[in-house]
């Protein structure tokens, strides 16, 4: 990291910015500007909070050099992770489709639903039974219900499944009722407690980007989850919140080869969420897996006209029919298949 | 609320969307456009789903007229909700300084912080003990010790005091040291399991705008705890995400005035978060206050340069001391005062 | 358009309202709300300024139905308008590229840039002889000198060629010149001025989103030029800026899906403004083709080491060769070819 | 400025970068870090385009550690600029307040106008005559007979005028009939044909931050001015575009203090556009005042209903004597007063 010292500071502060620095362990070097010092500081950056460092007298800024991600990135581990989930592998050459409604609203839903992904071609269920809602006045989940129903659908149709958990009881659910991916939602993707929990289990965790998060705290938000052992980890682009209206959501798709750059963990892209706007999907899952996504998350709903939750949003079963045909040319057209 | 329907809608789509909205309890009334039909829906937006309506046959889009905020807002209640935290009257004609370091870090710390808020002339005493961190290698807080920390200060010094809850545990000790007001962080402002169970404690809640929440969500959340039963809600500006990083965050002031015209709620402002640097907290408060503050929420730790968390936007003590000074010709100047 | 009425509206003030509406050519029609009176108004909103409207005594605002644009609107003609540029039809089931260096340097370098466009497969050369600069001391393009450059390697290599005008004196050299297709930058996007007199000229416009253009504002930029008679525009997005830093824009493809349903003008992509990033040029370029781009605008530079302009984001030869060949395949897979 | 090496950078490439920096003209010195190799250059940024060293081989990333503006920079001139507009010194301790139409619409009304600006206590009198507007089908401005009614209106009056000029023909006409003050609209602020002819002139500049500009790309912008001449520059923090739509855009007020600190320029904010909410105009003006301001553009119509353009964020006359009032005492409460 560089330290930045201000125009006037004195020979005495910078003795005590550089002193500061070999206590917590960083080799210093001066740097001789022209009108100032700047003090190279070599070093493990986990050691210390760069704030603390920026208001010592005579700081006027600390530059980080490196990233602050360690365990999640790239240079950690050259191959990419590779996730089983009963036989299907996330962050392999095929790319998986996850398909299902936004909510989960019956037995027969489900099962509608079910029929239609798998004969569709995709390969995970998904469904949710714990929904966050903006409005207190808004349908909230069907909740240990919705899991009972998702388990006995994924029992009698062996289609994996996918569920948002928003605390530790809703997850303590999900184990419950066995559910194969537990998706970690946009608001909260800086719920750092939730976090450390789900790092401590072993079950694949889909961790969503916020709706305002750089992919840096993404990044930061799957080391928590790693660091605490956790290293099955699904990244999900969902959309960014911008000054743009006509779609829900700006879908960030350059997030997707940024981040295997940087990281070795699989992304996935939810182009429902991403756009809002059903006729929007079938174009910008082309558009993801070109860019090199492992898979989709898609929202579908065998009546979208009678959902519950994101209706505009969810493809009807047609569509998701014709999606998953397009989507197995655009993935040869890049050297890939689908699962 | 109005619906516009699509330019080829069939008069069987138009009827069945009246239909939906009629069952729905919508009084409906037709107006036909140059090219469309505009069908205009009179009843309670709660009733609905914007989303499950647009997404009808026949349907372009769904257009709300009314805002979604109901219990929270001036027109349920003319005269403005005051909030009495053992006698200081938040919401009064008096404005509320609330200070303290961002992180309880020892009694010593605390006991020196206190004696300056109590000093300068500040009102409620602030330190955190659960503190959510980007990284998971940064100081995570005292946790339960904090609170014991703060418990004394507070019994010592006569000061109330404020402190971030991040969950059920936390919100528990909080209860169980007593702490008078409870803050949800701007990450929490959408955890919605957690405001729900603040909205059931007889307890004031401050509550933080997200750093990506609109107005209207902000508002939401707000009506989220009052539906559950708890009026006793502070609102607080902190500053939003944008594209500019010469500061942290974009305080936007203009909530203040335009919150106080949409609730009845008290608004107070943090430009320590809002701004994140020490030199703007100054003139940011004094703004504040100019602008129809309620009160302000301010980092002060008694060495800054020590501080285990945000030092860089931390008032040393005789900072504070000189800002209540000039808060309170300001206060005057538009006809308020001090508490 | 719809009027929504305060709450404590006089019917005096709603008689004002409609007899306004009614003397501007709009038919009228009152809705009782619950609580409110809201007027629907049927009639050309061009023909008012809905923020006029929004300020008459006891209107509390203005809720527009329908989309500002005009001419440029999918509903104003159905089929796709297609440009051709000497034999190049863009708009067409075919893609096109075009490439070549940000800023025009040398007679030497634009020769090598269009003999490696010629061999990649790309079908339009660029090159920038006015540069805006967000610093006055950065190179600002060789200006006359670059356009004459320019003119003799389109001649020697027969590829139409495309570059940036900035204003009246260089849109006239661009005209002696005769560069094929003007493009306005998207710091020039709301330059009504420029826009109006590129509109009353006969040449192919390459109209660019600006960095915080909405999609309706972008469109009422192209709605400038074509109202003043100019039908060929191909619109281009390059980015939005976003709170996200770790790209220099946040590149919004979701806009290509919805601009080709809004509207009838063919859009390309310009994904190296768009990431600022030379390895996230390829993916970007064959999502965007893959989510329904008419073609790509392209930085590609013989040496980029030695560019004066962008070098970070400009392919080398041998990257456009690549990209090419991998584009042609996911054209393929979507259902169209290269030009 | 710091170069960050890729980890498997070769030596020769690091000999490389050194030697091109030797050549710019900058000292480097080398820090080797725990797995790479970092490069502190010394000297003058002004002198290459960081992108261009960003993609030399083997570098990762360039970092730069001073800000790239020099001439409006505060350590350029310690005091702060004063401007003097016929007696009226903007920059001073006195605080000045720009008032009238947003559009000249005629004599009548600009008469009216300036007799009220002149009641209420405020100092110079705005009306723009070129108006830049998203639709092609709005109101543009009254152009050369706007100005002259300017001019009457000054004259009758002796209050000095502020307007905005689009381009060259504009300017020269505002020239022509002797506006006192020249605007740069938001629109403009990096149109930098327009930046440079200014700057080759001798009149006072009031430069408006663009909807989405850095501080640091509108300090840049001032800089073209200053470095081709003009030392009168205005800046003008007049709101910014972010994901909140109950405003039409965002004031940022915390710009005001932060480019006091960077800059020697005087700041004057526009709470008119910066919020586009007459009720919000009066609150943001007195904390804009509280925040450090040199003064305040405000719109104010002598009868709001009626404008042509901006009505909806126009003060009455009464409003405007009301705000002056109310200023005055604020401005008094932080050591200041009105002109």
């Amino acid at each position: 990291m560089v330290i930045v010292m201000d125009v006037n500071s004195t020979k005495k502060q910078i003795k005590e910015v550089t002193d500061r620095l070999n206590e917590l362990g960083f080799r210093t070097q001066l740097i001789h500007g022209v009108k100032r010092i700047v003090i190279g500081a070599v070093g493990d950056r986990k050691a210390v909070d760069l704030v603390t460092l920026e208001q010592m007298p005579g700081v006027e800024k600390v530059v980080p050099i490196m990233h602050p991600f360690k365990m999640v990135s790239r240079e950690a581990r050259e191959e990419g992770t590779k996730i089983n989930i009963k036989g299907i592998i996330i962050g392999s050459r095929k790319v998986t489709v996850m398909a299902g409604p936004c909510a989960i609203e019956s037995k027969k839903q489900m099962s509608d639903a079910a029929a239609f992904v798998k004969k569709a071609g995709a390969h995970i269920l998904r469904g949710g039974a714990f929904k966050p809602r903006t409005s207190p006045y808004s349908f909230q989940g069907m909740e240990e219900e919705g899991l009972k129903i998702l388990k006995e659908v994924s029992l009698e149709t062996s289609l994996p499944t996918v569920t948002e958990i928003i605390d530790e009881p809703s997850l303590n659910l999900a184990l419950k009722y066995d559910v194969d991916i537990l998706q970690i939602g946009a608001r909260n993707m800086q719920n750092f407690r939730l976090l450390k929990t789900v790092g401590q289990i072993d079950k694949p965790i889909l961790l969503k980007r916020g709706i305002s998060g750089t992919i840096e705290e993404w990044l930061m938000s799957a080391e928590y989850i790693m660091s605490e052992g956790n290293e099955k980890i699904i990244l999900c682009e969902r959309g960014i919140r911008t000054f743009e209206h006509y779609t829900r959501n700006t879908l960030d798709l350059s997030a997707v080869p940024l981040v295997k750059q940087l990281s070795h963990l699989p992304v996935i892209v939810d182009p429902s969420h991403g756009t809002g706007e059903r006729s929007l999907v079938l174009p910008m899952s082309l558009a993801a897996v070109a860019a090199g996504a492992d898979g989709l998350l898609l929202e579908m709903h065998p009546e979208p006209t009678k959902a519950l939750c994101d209706g505009a949003q969810s493809l009807p079963p047609s569509g998701l029919q014709q999606l998953v045909e397009q989507l197995r040319k655009v993935a040869h057209a890049v050297g890939r298949d689908l699962s």
